[in-house]
């Protein structure tokens, strides 16, 4: 790319992986297994062509939106993801201004590297991202901690009962350096320092700490003890989807984990359209159907939302941001990802996200 | 191809890019973002099989057609595009001659970088391409002169509110040469000579003059300004296309501009048979509908009509004759093109235009 | 392959690549066009599967049919093809000889390198293929020849009104070496022999004696004519196969011609199905329908039968044995052909041809 | 992989290539013909997407299951191959004592290099595939054996009547060398030693000796011969699938022997849901239908399971592990495997066998 500096987020992404070092370039960018389903995250949203509209009439597309109990400047929300510091020592913080900067909500996850509360103070608009540890007074301690740092949604993630087989991660014996923690969890016992041949120390420290068997049960446990807006992340069928309905979840996020988990499972734009249709027959508008997994552009955007998503969350890109250049590098990503949208709703047409919802596509 | 010359579209674009400067091979040949739509117009046209029918009865396939309001050697115009200097020094005048001897329309682009009024001294059958300026009276200026031009259609485009996000060309900082100007818009400011790191001058221009926010209701007042056959080209949606038959347009083209808009738009010739339909459900034959995009050989002009194309539009190829020898090689291009298309009719049993598109296809 | 010596067709292939002239080669293996077509007659049967039979309670498949008037060893036939002098100096009396040996026809082609009535005296069953040439005594006096030399069928081409545009041929400015004529019509004059660049001299003979004109009322004259049996070659379009059975032939090959003649046209293997429906719809089994195209193995004739087609040609594998080795080399063709077939059929539970009609087939 | 050793079944294949004799591993990863149905195996497999469940509510997935006659721990058995003494000098004893190991059923194959009564002693739960000699005495006898050994299941492979064209094999005239033998058939004429230039001894060896003429009088004969469950393996037409049934079969293997015998055969996964449609209108439960063919990943199995199959045989993996390391080498694969299942399950929200029938697949 010359002197230009990145154009796109791909440019983005070649910048990080040249910047890191290779076990946790590896740790960001890896899937589970043999990676078809990271693979098939990519490859199945670049099957969906897009039919424009023209004529709109309007001079600047407005892309702004409500995601649950948000504004936003755009359908997207920063994902969750762990240990951000791995890629920068501003990390969640870093990571935390991006989103302020853009106006979009920042995730921060269960196993964050920085303090929730320190990252709060940062000023974007933060949703808490819960995985359920063993303890389940620690889980009443994040969930309360969320609410009085001011998190405006919280999202459970229920598509890693068990950590994903990371076949990078085993074949580096991938761990955390000593000065990257789950901050959130500081106290608990953790071996995602611990190096062992053939193991991932992440893998480890999620089988000693999570909380495998969540069921149904737990959610209503989960529901009856917070007012705040709640979203499940993780469901790929529209049977769970319904469930979640009927759990009264505010929210779904489609997706598979970046392909980082049940390897083989179906591309998170395949699986979208059933879970829509479902939990739109269930409820109507009342639950909000996110995606996740691949999101590269501002043209990804426009084809989840044509197939029903109210909006996306993007992850690796915001790490490959962080990796070249911190906050800078993460808001250059998603400023890079608002002109990509503004300009593709621009030239589809749409005048603002709900005309995105009305495009037809076509599969290739 | 040694000593033989080209004998196909593919071999002239191998010569061109052999002859182009890189950034200006860059311009002519690229797409937006990942070049998605740019690919697909090309697969999706390879992927239509034809079933040729046999004992036709008749020894020389004949080409002519009448192509809205201009009697055509085959179904085949010369697209409207920008610049043509830019590959040599001849630009839009060879360009014509070549569309002039092959007995075709040449559509004259709103920013051809020499004056329509030049261009139409040719003597080739002329349409005039619209990019609609946000000066109105600009545009009023254009008409009457593409009226008293003798243009026999107004060519709309619709697809170009911004341009599209070419990468190549931001890479390339690229921007005109001085002694390529848009001579039909002389005298109104112009940013396509101003060199930017990471930016198209082209983009720039664009912005600074074209109409972003054109509507239905400027197609009324342009349908009320003029009496010439209209245009609307850069349609792919089946809905808009019904919206510019209740607007009284004489045609539509369906584009995808190349694959130089919104990437992640459907390939022309998927998009083509719903927009068929639609048109013919709604008006029978009084709309035409043309198509461009990956038009390369004889055979895939018969693609396109079989699937419902009145006629096509052939572009880049062009450039690519002119870049290697002036009107020579743009008319080798239309040469080869019309002895392709002749020899596939003839093989495809196909005595005249109305029995292409009686073909049966297959999707491969 | 080292010392083994052929094991398949492809084998073969490979070995008369190396034996062959370049140019000789091209004029073999290649298609017309962008040889789009000549890759799908491939890549379609491949992507044919077989669900096979077991437990049939057979020792020993059966692969013997007859295919219109004659007795075949196999579902097979020798397809017409010109000038086979140019691949060995035996020419068409090796390939007739491998056709006696194997027990299968052989079609002569009317622009065979040795005279038909030579030909005929090899032995094998034979079958007449007529090119129908410009001056109708010509094709009066051929037909005579064909029933005089015992000919058991006349097999009309009708796809080829004038030759594909074969870019390899015309990249080769390929013509007949002075001892390769067209000995069936010798006298009439031939352009084959003259080397212009850029054009292939086969293509100019063509043009020069080929009725491009051939009607349906022309196959009704025919019709009229000859009491051979009848047969087109060349048929995709179910629409012609129902004309022909219409005017009373009995049989139909759907061919494109091996990818020579319209690039674009669909894989013969895709539009067989509608053609038997269509062939079956009209007049039950008293029209045949054989195909030919890309059939390289025992599994492709199980591909094309279990579709509905009679029988097979197989053209190049023969001008590859020709070419390694003279009749022995088109007679081992020949023979692992008939050891692939029976060896499918016997892995497919298939005793004998007309079991075969009846395996399903899964498209993959 | 470096020090990390095998993580999945690849690595193990990789290895296993590395330690063995080129004409061996030919012979053990090898297909019949252009090897198109081998391929099919794989991607057919890729191409299923799982939809997983979340919030099953269970800690540890149970992969417990009964497969016929036998109780396992997971729903795999080790596909019945012959000779593994080729692979390693512990052979069948090794394989067997990884299946004891594992907790899963072991095919011992007739022709095992080792007697089916040493391999008994290992103590697995073993069964009995039988390839039907045309000496019905020594058919009998193996019956008697396999009843006396305590097989607890007779599977009878269907889909071998000849050997499979195996160009590998016949390219390197593979034999087997002097020290490894058809140990069940002692006495038995073999030819299966010899070398002969351009043939496989294997295959000469399957011709002299097994029955080619198998019928379905042949299998009432064996089913009133005997009382164990018997099994047909190599079905893959639900027609075959229906009259097993109807011959008091207690189960099929939808099996294309590896793509090993009829190239072009479907792919086993993609014949497998009409098979159990089939099975199930017929007999509902009662006819177990297993899968085998390209599994190489708990995920795999899952996609199997998904699809309709209550278990999967697994074959050249675990000549994989013997060849890197004899009995702990295939224990490995065995291992590697069950921790994949287990984990894909608990990521699949699968707590047992049965819940993985009830997921939901998307085709890619």
């Amino acid at each position: 790319m010359g002197e230009t500096g990145p154009l796109c987020l791909a440019d983005m992404a070649r910048l990080a992986e040249a910047a890191l070092p290779p076990e946790v370039w590896d740790y960001v960018s890896g899937g589970s297994g043999a990676e078809t389903t990271l693979a098939a995250n990519r490859t199945a949203l670049d099957d969906i062509a897009l039919l424009p509209r023209v004529l709109g009439g309007f001079a600047r597309a407005c892309t702004g939106c409500r995601l649950l109990a948000t504004d936003a400047s755009m359908p997207v929300g920063v994902a969750p993801m762990a240990y951000q510091r791995l890629v920068h020592p501003d990390g969640e913080l870093a990571a935390a201004e991006a989103a302020r900067v853009a106006g979009i909500p920042y995730v921060v996850s269960t196993v964050a590297s920085i303090r929730l509360e320190e990252i709060a103070n940062v000023g974007a608009d933060i949703w808490f991202q819960l995985y359920w540890q063993r303890d389940r007074a620690v889980v009443e301690d994040l969930i309360a901690r969320a609410e009085q740092a001011g998190c405006q949604v919280l999202m459970l993630t229920v598509d890693l009962p068990i950590l994903g087989r990371r076949l990078r991660d085993m074949r580096n014996a991938f761990s955390l350096p000593a000065d990257v923690v789950a901050a959130n969890l500081e106290g608990a016992p953790s071996r995602a320092h611990d190096t062992v041949t053939g193991e991932s120390a992440i893998a480890a420290h999620a089988a000693a700490a999570f909380e495998a068997g969540l069921g149904w049960p737990d959610i209503e446990w989960l529901r009856a003890r917070t007012s705040l807006p709640l979203v499940l992340k993780g469901i790929l069928d529209p049977r769970d989807a319904v469930l979640a309905v009927e759990s009264g979840m505010d929210g779904v996020v489609v997706s598979n984990h970046g392909g980082r988990q049940l390897d083989g499972a179906a591309a998170s734009i395949d699986a979208l359209p059933a879970v829509v249709k479902a939990v739109g027959d269930a409820v109507g508008d009342r639950c909000e159907v996110l995606l996740d997994g691949g999101i590269r552009s501002g043209t990804d955007i426009l084809r989840a939302l044509a197939l029903g998503a109210r909006g996306v969350l993007v992850g690796r890109p915001i790490l490959h941001g962080l990796a070249v250049d911190g906050a800078r590098g993460a808001a250059q990503v998603l400023s890079l990802l608002a002109t990509e949208l503004r300009e593709a709703m621009t030239l589809a047409g749409c005048a603002d996200v709900a005309a995105v919802r009305d495009l037809s596509t076509v599969e290739c």
